[in-house]
């Protein structure tokens, strides 16, 4: 690696552990009543993952913020807004994990939360941690307009025209043929509307201009795509314990993915384009985007 | 019945039939992608209910504007407030219904929603309704700070610390002999939160000031506790036609109950004196509060 990269990947490293800590001191203690909710929504969210939203909007931020430090509000607003995405992400996957859906009993290499608790506590955890993220987003030290519009960001992200609306769509196409087109959209909802909402929020955030937020928004939907073409890559390439989850189930279950479609050389190939696309909508940010540069190389060349 | 609580009827059945037209204007049209989702989301929120917490939130508003007329920003403003509270309500039946939960078949004298549909998309429909109502609270065209307000009153009424927590608490203590303080304590998370939300959120948006949302929040909570004790008294007292749910239910699953506690008639004049304490509360409103006190007849009144 070079000197650079180091610095990035610690700085990556530096992140992932400073929202690890932030979500710990703000998510309800355990001994809260009720504790065995919160007990397992603490169980849910902490412990892992690889905090790519968080970092993604900490990225954007740095993008937007210029090299300038960010007031205290602002980092305590960056804070927020990056714990109420991972609260979204994590609860997704709770309920993406229970029976009536992919009936996944391996996460992060733990038992999911249906398995370690039971599936009522599952479903509600996942519905706790949803109006938690909107409760933290409107606690942001920022101009209530900010909120506002934040607010309207994740709410759209995880809806039925983002997150949700994906993974309606997803189960309704298990056994079906997807077209490239059709599986493109699938994904742009299920997985890239919550990693572009969490770039566009850091943007936000950050006091972003309307410009600085489109090359945001563009950047973030590539990264959404991006994202999941190399999930799909390594559901054939890895294994379940390398990914803390059931390798080869996306196969197994007949789903559409990129590596049916596209054949595995295929979906390399248009990861590589895209990321190449990713790069070249960053330069008008210069070098305040290279947390954002390097997480781009992160996500298309990681290996879990 | 007296001309007065003739004029308090009719009002509220414009109240359920405007809430109702609004909910099917605002919601995602059956024809918009994903179908299947957004017309499941429609079943679960359309087509009945007695829309109780929409004619609160609508009846506080009416409380704090003393007479005068809404601007039409602020009638816009409940409309989508109004609307955003029975969007959490009708997601939490459909969660509430599921197999994992209640494993009820019968809802509003209709099937059930992952009856109707399947459990994957009534867990979808949840999913996807909860943040659509924050969408809603954000796009009200008031003054952002009291969008950030009703955020945050929404999403405290429906988290683990409302809500979800009551019902958390409700499914670890089925077989439990719970006294009188933890079964209140229960009902003024599971039912109280979100109807002291909806009536505390028609005090913002009508511009409550603090004495008057104090007044809110307690008539509120008042609401909540007599809601949930008639509502255990018709589970003995009524039937599943009536009731449109299946009636005996909670008796049947050993669930701790007013009536299981304090008798019938125990539970009915810890009603009784409930109502009385609301009605006394809402005293400093004046003739203004008239749409709560017809509200807290008909709560601790009603037969289905």
């Amino acid at each position: 690696m070079t000197v650079a990269s180091i610095d990035h990947a610690n700085w990556l490293t530096s992140r992932v552990e400073h929202i690890e800590s932030i979500l710990e001191t703000l998510l309800p203690a355990p001994d809260v009543v009720p504790q065995r909710l919160h007990e397992a929504m603490r169980y849910a969210v902490l412990g892992g993952g690889k905090r790519v939203r968080a970092a993604l909007l900490f990225a954007a931020g740095e993008a937007v913020l210029q090299g300038s430090a960010p007031s205290m509000a602002q980092e305590k607003s960056l804070n927020y807004a990056a714990a109420a995405v991972e609260l979204i992400h994590a609860y997704s996957l709770v309920h993406d994990d229970l029976p009536c859906m992919d009936d996944d009993i391996l996460r992060r290499g733990r038992p999911t939360v249906h398995v370690a608790f039971d599936e009522a506590t599952a479903m509600l955890v996942g519905d706790a941690l949803q109006p938690l993220a909107f409760e933290w987003l409107a606690a942001m030290p920022v101009a209530p307009a900010l909120i506002v519009q934040a607010v309207t960001v994740l709410a759209k992200a995880a809806g039925s025209s983002g997150m949700v609306g994906g993974q309606a769509i997803d189960c309704d196409s298990v056994g079906k043929d997807l077209n490239l087109d059709a599986l493109q959209h699938m994904h742009k909802l299920k997985t890239g509307a919550l990693l572009k909402g969490s770039i566009v929020l850091g943007g936000i955030v950050a006091g972003a201009s309307s410009s600085q937020r489109q090359i945001l928004s563009e950047f973030g939907e590539l990264m959404g795509l991006g994202f999941q073409i190399q999930d799909d890559i390594l559901d054939v390439t890895s294994d379940s314990t390398t990914l803390g989850k059931t390798a080869g189930k996306d196969l197994a279950d007949n789903k559409p993915t990129y590596v049916a479609l596209l054949g595995l050389e295929g979906a390399r190939q248009r990861l590589a384009q895209l990321h190449e696309e990713a790069r070249l909508m960053l330069r008008p940010l210069g070098q305040s985007g290279q947390y954002l540069h390097y997480l781009a190389d992160y996500i298309v060349g990681r290996t879990y």
